[in-house]
């Protein structure tokens, strides 16, 4: 008997762009297995064995039928084009599709480093060297984030509900899973952003019970700090 | 007699962006109209009609037949798509395109912070503050170009003679115009890397006088630069 087709995902849920990988996978049904590589207690990622996989030492990593790729962005777009997914999560008409592209180009720039600096001041740094919080880069980390919250909201959210148009795509997953990463500090960057958090209902109504399995361990960092203040 | 069409392209060729897109839409012959927009001299990205044209003020723009694009990487990839243009560009099969697609995901959070970083301390804040380059930052911004350019030479360039593959695609155009950009500061970031010098000439190769047509302004600061030396 041939053995069933599996992708294979080597993910951290703890790491926003393997959340969004993950997201896509369970949401869509797609056949895969997933294996953990925990990236800051465990080091899982210098192993040999994983290096010899990704050089780059980085999750996600994907293993679809012997074809190695990295990096989520690259990984979102083969899998909705390789496998039989809903067409709207990155849809083939030349115009709608470069709408995702535009937006994961400056996703990468803007949202990503953005969000991942405040919790990386706020909850990584701190834990690693045992210092309190650096206010002061953390106040012009939250500044910087502000900025590419209001283009969200007037560029790209303007007059449609999801990044790129009227149905969710990869884009939105890539966005929302950075935008919850500060939440394991305890902060809800979408706090005082209404319209953001309809957008953020939407992803989460659209992908179902995916999202709060994506981020159970987010929520556990998050309810571990809180215990202890 | 109904007007030929054209893409319209809002360029600064002093943006290394915008140079790749120069590039791809000569040395195809897509028809096409070069509208430039200078950035620092003019401020030509303030004025109310190019912020109606895009919000955010950044070059390169597109529009073809009444849609507007941003985002270089995501402008390549619609030209590709939209013109009779060689399939090399951006391969249809997927694996090859995911190459692409993976390549262009990490340029946007290494190669291009990286080398900008150069030209940033080495030209601009020191013409912008008339104060001398700050040694220790470049010193540290030029380690970080480093490591990318030892990723580029050890997992993209391994064993083939493209960043993609064995032709040249969108992210070799991307990668050589971020790589040229300190030579405007007489700085070339290959110097000591045989390895990536033949592979910018094979670009070089690939695409004909369109590299020197779209580096001429690069040239001219980087002249200006040693008379005054």
């Amino acid at each position: 008997m041939a053995a069933r087709r599996l992708v294979e995902v080597y993910l951290d849920l703890l790491s926003q762009p393997c959340r969004a990988v993950h997201i896509l996978l369970s949401c869509t049904g797609i056949p895969h297995t997933v294996r953990t590589v925990a990236l800051r207690k465990g080091n899982e990622n210098r192993t040999p064995e994983f290096t010899k996989l990704n050089p780059m030492q980085k999750v996600p990593v994907m293993v679809d039928n012997g074809f190695v790729l990295t990096e989520s962005d690259a990984i979102l777009k083969y899998l909705v084009t390789r496998y039989d997914v809903p067409e709207h999560w990155y849809p083939r008409q030349p115009e709608r599709r470069a709408r995702v592209d535009e937006y994961t180009a400056w996703h990468h720039s803007n949202t990503r480093p953005h969000a991942a600096r405040v919790f990386i001041l706020e909850v990584l740094l701190p834990a690693q060297s045992g210092s309190p919080v650096d206010e002061v880069r953390l106040n012009r980390a939250l500044s910087e984030l502000d900025v590419s919250l209001d283009r969200l909201e007037t560029a790209f959210l303007r007059r449609q509900p999801f990044l790129c148009g009227d149905d969710i795509t990869v884009a939105d997953l890539l966005a929302v899973c950075e935008l919850m990463q500060p939440l394991g500090g305890g902060r809800d960057v979408l706090q005082r952003r209404p319209e953001l958090q309809r957008w953020r209902s939407r992803v989460q109504t659209a992908v179902g019970e995916s999202f709060d399995r994506a981020h159970a361990v987010l929520y556990a960092v998050r309810e571990r700090r809180s215990a202890k203040l």
